[in-house]
């Protein structure tokens, strides 16, 4: 599997080309051509080949892709069999709510623990995660070194809390604070979601 | 201003230019060169410039773009002062962090009211959001017409829950379900926050 230079529009379509494929699968579909492919995820069939060429060879002339195997690289290729491990930070609402119900482990990532500095939750489990108290993160990071942090605190706690993360050693941060963190100084990766640009995005197409 | 045929790539970035304008505008920044604007958001300057012509003439040559000007013009396109109205259905964890922390008003859509199943907190008001029973949600629709609804609902309800918003008249819907909805029928725009493809894209990238 080549990996050069795969420019971001390919890289923000390789998770939905992988939910595609993945429902796809689930439904018992066992081959797919690249233009009906195309046509659920709204691309061209010739789009999909053009991207699916960054990583090697896929699919055959005449038979489309075997859907099961498509799946499974696009797994490798995302890296979710690398045994990722993820930590989170700040069990508010919308901590306890990705805690709750989003699958980590559906994604490739086992959710090991949660950080909260509220007394009242410190100590408890919540959806089989104990929650620890900020106090003792450093700790923590070090002794079990985490592949990434999900970072959902107040904004005002954001950068402090990104910076003992990356101190901690983590390679990547999945940022809810709606902060732009400062992570020079490091090879650390931050993905944000931005919630403003997805209603935004929803603004501009109701308006047109 | 004209609108034609927008490209989904072009309509993604708008708010991001959106966003980036609005924090040197913040900050006190009077004017920006393309490329400066460009190099702040990881774009090319010309990229700027072929995106923004879709909607009109900014911008002077030798001089960039002035910010205050340029800014209020990309929330004119994003629709962000055509006075749009929402209500929340669904005030679990996700519904009540967003209520609690999203400021709805500062992205042009004033939240007027929420929904939920829950008797215990039905009646209640969350950061000044009411939180009214679900059985009232399709009178309420008829009276308020409110411009979109927020779905934050378990899984289970999405559809069913999407086609009462349809039925209410709503112009599009912000769907944080992770279920595709069949809007098919209708001339509602979903606009969906998938949080596997933004966890997905940071497993690739620090994959690389």
């Amino acid at each position: 599997m080549k990996k050069g230079k795969v420019s971001n529009a390919v890289i923000r379509r390789l998770p939905r080309y992988y939910r595609t494929l993945d429902t796809l699968y689930r439904e018992g579909t066992v081959r797919i051509s690249s233009s009906a492919l195309g046509e659920s995820m709204g691309v061209t069939a010739s789009q999909i080949r053009q991207d699916l060429s960054c990583f090697g060879e896929f699919g055959q002339q005449g038979y489309g892709y075997n859907v099961a195997d498509l799946r499974q690289a696009l797994s490798d290729i995302l890296g979710m069999n690398a045994g990722y491990t993820s930590v989170l930070v700040g069990a508010g609402n919308l901590g306890r709510a990705l805690m709750r119900n989003f699958h980590f482990n559906k994604n490739g990532f086992s959710l090991s623990a949660a950080f909260d500095v509220d007394p009242k939750i410190v100590g408890t489990v919540l959806n089989g995660y104990p929650i620890y108290s900020m106090d003792s993160l450093d700790d923590y990071l070090a002794e079990h070194k985490p592949s990434i942090g999900v970072l959902t605190v107040p904004k005002y706690a954001a950068q402090s809390v990104a910076e003992r993360l990356i101190a901690g050693g983590v390679r990547g941060i999945w940022n809810f604070t709606n902060i732009e963190l400062d992570v020079s100084d490091s090879n650390v990766v931050v993905e944000s979601v931005h919630f403003a640009d997805s209603l935004l995005t929803l603004s501009y197409l109701i308006s047109e």
